[in-house]
């Protein structure tokens, strides 16, 4: 999208922004000046013209933002109605909560196939998709061209199926594994998601006060 | 812990040291110098002698830094083997998969009880928990004084269960459930969850390569 390289701690802020105008949007603000939106997400606002600066900037002289406009930008910034396509492995606890609970289609992705490595959840149904068994992982990439995958299995398990789903094609990865793919795989995306460190930060909190 | 309020940026640091020293360690490295460290972790040397610096500072000059003693010192500050007493509401698909899949003990949380509002799900085992209805929440509180809630709740039901576990003596909370408890609740800590955010800043990096 743009031509430097825009730095990571902004790109986290673009979902944020994007959330809190999607909460403005519904509540029927219409416009709002850059100051408002730093104090409702705890910034200056010199940081937000700052951070929509590295995307040529959003704003109007003395108007503020259009909410919906402003929004509906960053959204394409991030890609929300790109639909790639993209497969979840492992149907345990936590694939069956990711895979039902979150909104793919509003977030850059559809979600076409799940897969377990165990056979007896072959079959079983997962909101409107049928758990399919590993073994037709690559058979289904070669017919369907998945980008992404959606890593909910154990660390032991991770390193030997990311080596194979970036054969087959995956270039992104929502990591919740642990497994440090980056450190075998630099060609790819990974967003990885610890859990562990958020609760952990919940206990400093408890501990520090 | 500290005397000085440490910034969030360096709090939510700490986790992630404690993590890769956690690999470290587990690898049979003994000890490490500031630059190694940061290189591992894709920070500067000084960055992260700034951050131990808000502490303390834990290394030696031209030794470094002794992997488990300084992972026990960041973990102490976390608070991991404190053992605040937590509970679960929502056991959902969500709550069902943080319930099973996450090592509370180890990070400094012991869950001791798991709440749904619908009848049908009381008594269903969840590991070696009961999940128990809703009604008991307040009985249970007294009996048990949990200081902490992990709300795996649809936002519109978060409002009125803050409400009441705050009566209840809880006074921090892990929220997946995208209601913003700090709006109405300024005297509790939150952790906030937003797995969406996360898929939001993958989407991205597939839609900006």
């Amino acid at each position: 999208m743009s031509k430097n390289p825009v730095s990571n701690s902004v790109i986290r802020r673009l979902p944020r922004y994007y959330r809190f105008l999607g909460e403005l949007e519904k509540h029927g603000t219409v416009r709002i000046s850059s100051r408002e939106l730093s104090e409702k997400m705890g910034l200056t606002a010199s940081q937000i013209r700052q951070d929509f600066n590295c995307f040529g900037g959003f704003g109007q002289q003395g108007y503020g933002y259009n909410v919906s406009e402003l929004r509906s930008k960053i959204g394409n910034i991030l890609g929300v109605n790109t639909g790639n396509p993209a497969i979840l492995i492992g149907a345990g606890n936590l694939g069956r909560a990711i895979a039902s609970h979150m909104d793919f289609n509003e977030r850059g992705f559809r979600l076409i196939g799940i897969f377990d490595s165990n056979p007896n959840l072959a079959g079983s149904m997962i909101g409107e998709l049928a758990v399919r068994n590993s073994l037709e992982l690559e058979q289904f990439c070669i017919e369907n061209s998945p980008v992404a995958a959606v890593l909910c299995i154990p660390k032991e398990s991770a390193a030997e199926i990311a080596v194979r789903l970036e054969s087959y094609g995956i270039r992104a990865f929502w990591n919740f594994s642990h497994y440090d793919l980056r450190a075998d795989h630099s060609d790819i995306i990974v967003e990885n998601v610890h859990l562990g460190d958020s609760l952990m930060t919940l206990s400093y909190g408890l501990n520090s006060k």
